[in-house]
Formats: C-alpha cells, sequence, structure tokens
C-alpha cells in the first residue's frame, strides 16, 4: 500500500470558496488568490427558524456558487460566523441563531460542498485575517482587527499568521474588563469593552448625558457621531468614552502581545475622527510600555466584502 | 562556493547556558537537556553601578560556569532579564538598573561565551518558558505565566510554543488597565493589575483599611497575607482586591488568545489560598466567554530555578 503523502500545495491561483455567516445575512463568493471576487451570492437569515432551516439557506447559498465554473477549481471553503464557533469541534451557535446551538457546520459543509476541507473561524477573527491580506494591516506580522458595531469583536495576526486560537475565538476584545467594578455586560462580565464601546452603549451614554435625537428620530451611533461633530458635549462624551474604553483594550493586547497596529472596522468606526481622535489620545495614557509605544490604530480598507475576504483568507491560511 | 544550509539541529543532550538577571542577583547554570542543573553561580548584581561594572558581574558568572566541563558542550546562551528588555534589539534596560539602558547584552554575552548563540527574554516570559517546560503549565498548548512579586509580570505560551513577542515582552499582564479611571500606576497608566496586585499595593490597601504589622513591624504581602488566614478583615479584603484585579487580567488574557491555565509564582503566590479562592471565585465572574470557561488558575512548580530554568528554555525553543 501507498504510504500516507501530505497533500500537495494548492496552486496559487486556485480560488477558494467563502461564508459569511451573521444574523440577518449569509454571503458567500468564490475568491481568487489575489482576493478577487469572481463570484457573490447572499441570502437572508431565517434567523428565527430551526436549524435545518437556516441550514438550508447556506446550502442555497453553496448551490448558487456551484453554479460558477469557478467553482469547480475551487479547493477549500472557509468560513466567517458569527460567535461562539468552536472550530475544535466544527461548530457554532451564534447568539442571533437560537435553531444552532452546536450546529456541526462543519460537517455540513463539507458533505454539501463535496468533501472539500473546510476551515472555520469567528466573524471578529475573518475581518482580521481580512486586513492582514489585503487592508489596513497589510505587512504587519502582530496586528490587532476590532469590529465595533451592535458589538465589539476582534480577531490577531500573531508572527505573520493569522491566531485564531484552539477554538476560533481569539481576539474577543469586546469582552476584556477594562472596568472591573463596572456595570454588568450581557456576557456576565463587568465593565467590559462591548458594554463601554458598542454602538448601542455610545448612544445609550449620549442619551443619559442629555443628547435628543434629531425630528427623524435616529437615535443610532450614527446620529450621535453627527451630533458630537457639531460639538453637542454628550455626544462628544459619550465617543470619549468609548474611545477610552477601546484604548484601554487595545492597550492591553499590545502589552499582552506586543501588536504594533490596530485596524478598526464596524459600523461605529464610520464615525471617523470623532471617534479615532480621542482614541489615539487615549491610546498614550494607556498603551505605556517602551514596546507599545509605536501602536497605532487606523480605519479597516476592506469595506462590507472584509467578512467574506477574511473567510477566504482563513481558508488559505497555514496552520 | 557552498550554498549557505540551516544549522544542524543541537543535539538533544547538549547542555545549554542559562543566566537569570535582576536588580538584587545574576545566577548563571549549565542546564541539561532534561532540566537538571549541572553547575551553577550567583553573583551580586552591582545595581549602582556603571555599565561596565554590571556587565563584569555577567562576565565572572559566564567565567564560573566555563569552569565546569559541560561548558565546553554547551550550544547556546538563554538570558531571563529584568525588563523592559528588546529581544529585536539584543538591549535590555532593567528599571532597577539605571547602568544599563540600551545595555546591548546579547552581543556583549555571545562574544564572551565565543560566538555561541544567544538568546535573550523577559524575565517573565522565562518563568512561563519553566512552568511549560517543567512546571504548571506542562502539556498545555496555551498558558499564561504571572510573576506576582514586587511588580507583576508574565509570559505566554501559544500554539505550544512559548510567545515572546518581537522584543521578547509578550504577556505583560501586569500593566493591563482592569480600572480605566483608577489610581495612577507607575506605568503612566491607570489601573494596571499590577496598581492593584503586587505586594507593595497588596500591603498599603491592608494598611489603608486599618489593618497594622505585628510587633516584628513586618508590613509586607507574607504578614498581610498571615493577618488574612487569621481572618483580619482587611488583610482579607486586600487578597480580596487583588484577586479581582488578577482575575479580570487573566480573564482579559483568556479571551484574547485562548490560553487554559493561568500559572503564578512570585512571592505574593506563596500567600497561597487566601489568594487563590478569592481569584478562583473572581475568574468565574469574568472569564464568561464559553471558550473560556474551562480556564484553571494553579501555584508555579518550579520554584527559585524558574529564572534559570526558563532563560535554558528559551534558548531551547523553536522560533
Amino acid at each position: 500500500m501507498p504510504m500516507p503523502t501530505a497533500p500537495a500545495p494548492r496552486p496559487a491561483s486556485a480560488p477558494v470558496a467563502a461564508l459569511d455567516i451573521g444574523g440577518t445575512k449569509i454571503a458567500g463568493a468564490l475568491v481568487d488568490a489575489d482576493g478577487r471576487i469572481l463570484a457573490r451570492t447572499r441570502r437572508p437569515t431565517p434567523a428565527g427558524e430551526d436549524g435545518e432551516s437556516v441550514f438550508g439557506a447556506v446550502g442555497a447559498v453553496l448551490d448558487a456558487l456551484a453554479t460558477s465554473p469557478a467553482w469547480a477549481v475551487a479547493e477549500a471553503v472557509g468560513i466567517g460566523s458569527a460567535g461562539p464557533v468552536d472550530a475544535a469541534r466544527g461548530t457554532v451557535s451564534p447568539v442571533n441563531v437560537p435553531g444552532w446551538r452546536g450546529f456541526p457546520l462543519v460537517e455540513r459543509v463539507r458533505e454539501h460542498a463535496g468533501g472539500r476541507p473546510v476551515t472555520l473561524v469567528g466573524d471578529g477573527v475573518a475581518m482580521t485575517a481580512a486586513e492582514h491580506w489585503l487592508g489596513a494591516a497589510r505587512g504587519h506580522a502582530d496586528a490587532l482587527g476590532l469590529v465595533v458595531s451592535t458589538g465589539v469583536g476582534g480577531g490577531l495576526v500573531l508572527g505573520g499568521r493569522l491566531h485564531p486560537g484552539p477554538t476560533g475565538n481569539a481576539g474577543h476584545i469586546g469582552h476584556l474588563s477594562v472596568d472591573l467594578d463596572g456595570a454588568p455586560c450581557a456576557c456576565g462580565g463587568r465593565g467590559c469593552v462591548e458594554r463601554l464601546a458598542s454602538g448601542p452603549h455610545i448612544a445609550r451614554h449620549a442619551l443619559d448625558g442629555g443628547w435628543r435625537p434629531g425630528p427623524d428620530g435616529d437615535a443610532s451611533a450614527a446620529a450621535v457621531a453627527e451630533a458630537a461633530r457639531a460639538g453637542h458635549p454628550a455626544a462628544v462624551a459619550a465617543f470619549e468614552r468609548a474611545a477610552r474604553a477601546l484604548a484601554a483594550g487595545i492597550a492591553a493586547t499590545a502589552h499582552l502581545v506586543e501588536v504594533d497596529i490596530a485596524v478598526i472596522g464596524g459600523g461605529v468606526a464610520g464615525a471617523g475622527e470623532v471617534l479615532f481622535a480621542p482614541l489615539r489620545c487615549a491610546l498614550a495614557d494607556y498603551a505605556t510600555l517602551s514596546f507599545a509605544r509605536g501602536l497605532t490604530v487606523v480605519p479597516a480598507a476592506t469595506g462590507a466584502d472584509a467578512g467574506l475576504l477574511g473567510a477566504a483568507a482563513a481558508a488559505r491560511a497555514p496552520r
């Protein structure tokens, strides 16, 4: 009998299939070795339905991709999913998809995709992989990616490689406690970065400080950002508070694993300098050790396709 | 001309030389592949003298080791040094050794040790390497080591390997801010783990709460620990406060990089259950995410030789 041999390296030009699975939509794409999207599709996530129905939408996305000529040469599938994920077991339990609790997504996708190898990471890890491959963290061997939105997620690149951790959840910066006696967080902890810096918490902080939405009733963090740009003190204070929490979390990461760049994506990053200016100031207060002083913070560059590109990057990453 | 080739792997049995450099003493040893110490020596650190005089003590330690028959076959030198260190540049600037600021320790040791390869890491990284090789973190692919003493330091093992970071300082858990509006820390930050959990800060917290030293005047954290064991409320509260800060920092590390064990050494760890019992309770409050729930906290096992064994482990670590 022939001895088992190492798998042949993938041709550099072979595309991979990418899935970006969230609580509202399931996106899929075929992505080539240069990060070009050769085909794409999406379905709404039937988040309130049972697990098989949700997987039906994933299957429909894969079936649509399979109509592309590039599918035949796609050599692997990468999945970035809303968490928690468990890459060690190949399962997902997204908070906003109650029908999936320990759902064996890796095995089901592998079966549906003709036995291709499947890599699963959390959505924050996927975004970070995208920024390292094609975005603002390109060329940085040690980087933190953050997604600041309804929640706060993230991912890490260490020593030039994606660091998903054993279960695919590493980089969960939203649940670092930066205020150990602070307000209870939905995770069960206290004073988490997410509790201070997520979009909904920025809006709530501004409302508590006396800011009020305009005639359109928009009470989102984007509306608070607009008010902050116009100089409304409570809106400014809400972003300053979020910036300090993010700075403490980013500095903690730099002190722990020596990243030299933090890349911030997600809706709240769209606030621009209203967030980034106080964040840079606060970073100087917390990133105090000599080896962390070169740390920079920049906006993400891969935009709405970060999840798909990151899932593709994860599928290609050496493990 | 012959092409450059990869260096031959070190014989598994070859010893390495290890240096453990602190503000009060410089220890050296020859350590074999099983962690046995074949020869050892030490000198006081002439911490108040100029840089060359301090290096003179390092040279004397190396010279003493060179009288051992094992020196001839020692294939590398590992250094664990009080920080900050800069492993990328090969320099050290220990806070308590003012004569060394950017001192080129790696180059000087290499010259003194006949050109042997030299690996430099911070002392917290060295302790972690020792615990991973021979101590309580053995067999754990992802681990955090902490040294809780006059300061709070640490190190990381990720994916089965020591993770010193680009400059050899990764794992600096003492300067994670867990109280972003908290008391100023010596590092320039606020509410750092060290500011809440170091021995001197535990003692100060107990004094502020009304604890008083006994007739021997001992106001150390060890004396506070004794009082806490006897049930003195201010002493108990001081350890509970330190435990919460350590728990928040350890949980942050688990959420960021997915360690499943934290090993605590240093003088304050000698307090035993007075520290560890509230620490385990507090950890349940902060390590809330599914992938962090298996996290355990245990005392270090390598004792007073942790620095030397860790320097030896760092010299052997694949990079």
